[in-house]
């Protein structure tokens, strides 16, 4: 079977979309994660005809930007521990600079160079990841409880899945960053892992892959070997419980795609050979309905 | 009449396209250019039904951010007295992080914020702008005559104009900035005007519009009084002698948009109020085969 949209023939390309549902896959922005082995990946199952969407992240580059050009990162913890990046104006400039520009041009440039016709997007494009801007927030700063007014962050609340498949039927993979468009069109910082699960449950996904540099969702982190294989939907909750930081969103991000509709997300590590066929395969934490 | 692509009804929108051919608009990257301005008159115009390619520099950005992380910009001349950004995979990063991440995203964000359904792409996306890298360049650096091997610059050989038809028929204005794909899919610079020739001339568009912060082509740069308001493609080659700078390659960007069948192309102000209407209406310098 010859690759999506690599053939001419229009019908041809309808059935292979119709067989075969699309993957959502999220990797992370941390330090240690291997792009090149995700994007080989990523080649080998297009060429298989097997449709991929792939969101990106860029914190650990954004850090060392910021730092850089001496602002250095700050982070808001709101009430329930969740944490997240301050994103004053400057600081989104930084920010898009690191995931519009570097980073989604360079995991761009790795496709196009394994012959995948790759097209990198922000929420802001086509309103593409959309929702309400948080206009303030009151959160811990620096140990602090303040009320900020100048944060660009919010929710993604929609996705315009027509110029997703728009593209995908026409034989191209996109490549989705943060920032996403606010309802009133400005950019803000939007959680990565989230923005995937609404596009996963958007686009009907057949699975949501969510690959970050530890095996999957640990009980007793950083102790790989506490490594949960499973987990069911209502579990979900109790998960929040002990995963740490950063693992806390894609948590709720399992629970917001699963109750989109998404049959099945998977935890999956980044660092190995085939990062992407071992999560499809089962190879991580899987979350079912 | 209803502005492009906001009707639901397909086959007044292919009137529209078939009534209204493209016009592509190059804004250059220098300070003093008003994007605020540009951004009102795209959105008037796309609201009219008039379909526009926004295409957009950032070489005074990027210089900026080259001083900032200790990088200053260089910039490589050649023989014949073209100057380009001396464009080494630091440099590109930079590059990409202004052109592809903050220009770009700020301009959509302007649009959006106007109302207007706008999607960046930088020329890997798509593989929209590709061609050929040159691997080693000859040219005076810094005043030394050398030998380049590092250098990630090429030129734009060939539009994917069937990825901005599939946008411009659905609605969308595409907004694209350099880095292009060479045809090994690497990253690599080009010119952003000529790369504005190569799109208007594979979208057939009824004009170039090329808009900066002078008044148009003068014959004794700076003086404004000296603008040259209209010139003939077999005036093309004089004028070379005479643009300064940056102009240089307008000027080689303009005889490359009409040799490719483009019949019209207008060097217009950046700083007035309807920039692109302007120019449109003849305000510049008008240049025709």
């Amino acid at each position: 079977m010859s690759a999506l949209g690599w053939s001419s023939l229009g019908y041809i390309r309808e059935v292979e979309m119709t067989a075969r549902p699309v993957i959502v896959v999220k990797v992370g922005g941390s330090a240690g994660i291997n792009y090149d082995l995700v994007c080989d990946d990523v080649a080998a199952l297009v060429k298989e005809g097997q449709p991929i969407v792939l969101v990106h992240g860029g914190s650990h580059e954004t850090n060392l930007l910021s730092e850089r050009l001496g602002k250095p990162p700050r982070f808001l913890t709101s009430p329930q521990g969740f944490t997240s990046r301050y994103t004053d104006p400057e600081t989104l400039d930084i920010f898009a600079m690191v995931y519009a520009g570097k980073m989604n041009t360079r995991i761009v440039e790795r496709l196009q160079k394994r012959g995948v016709n790759a097209v990198g997007l922000s929420g802001l494009d086509g309103r593409l990841l959309e929702g309400p801007r948080k206009t303030s927030v009151r959160a811990v700063v620096d140990g602090r409880q303040v009320l900020v007014r100048d944060d660009y962050t919010g929710k993604v609340e929609r996705v315009n899945a027509g110029l997703l498949r728009l593209l995908l039927d026409n034989g191209y993979t996109p490549v989705i960053s943060p920032p996403a468009c606010s309802t009133e069109g400005e950019a803000i910082n939007v959680d990565g892992d989230r923005a995937a699960a609404m596009i996963a449950a958007a686009l009907s996904a057949r699975q949501l892959i969510i690959l970050s540099n530890v095996p999957g969702l640990l009980r007793n982190f950083p102790d790989e070997s506490s490594l949960i294989p499973s987990l069911k939907y209502d579990g979900l909750e109790q998960a929040l419980s002990f995963a740490e930081g950063r693992m806390k969103k894609k948590v709720l991000g399992a629970s917001e795609a699963i109750a989109g509709g998404v049959a099945q997300v998977v935890f999956g590590d980044a660092r190995i050979g085939r990062p992407i066929l071992n999560a499809m395969q089962g190879k991580g934490t899987v979350i079912s309905a």
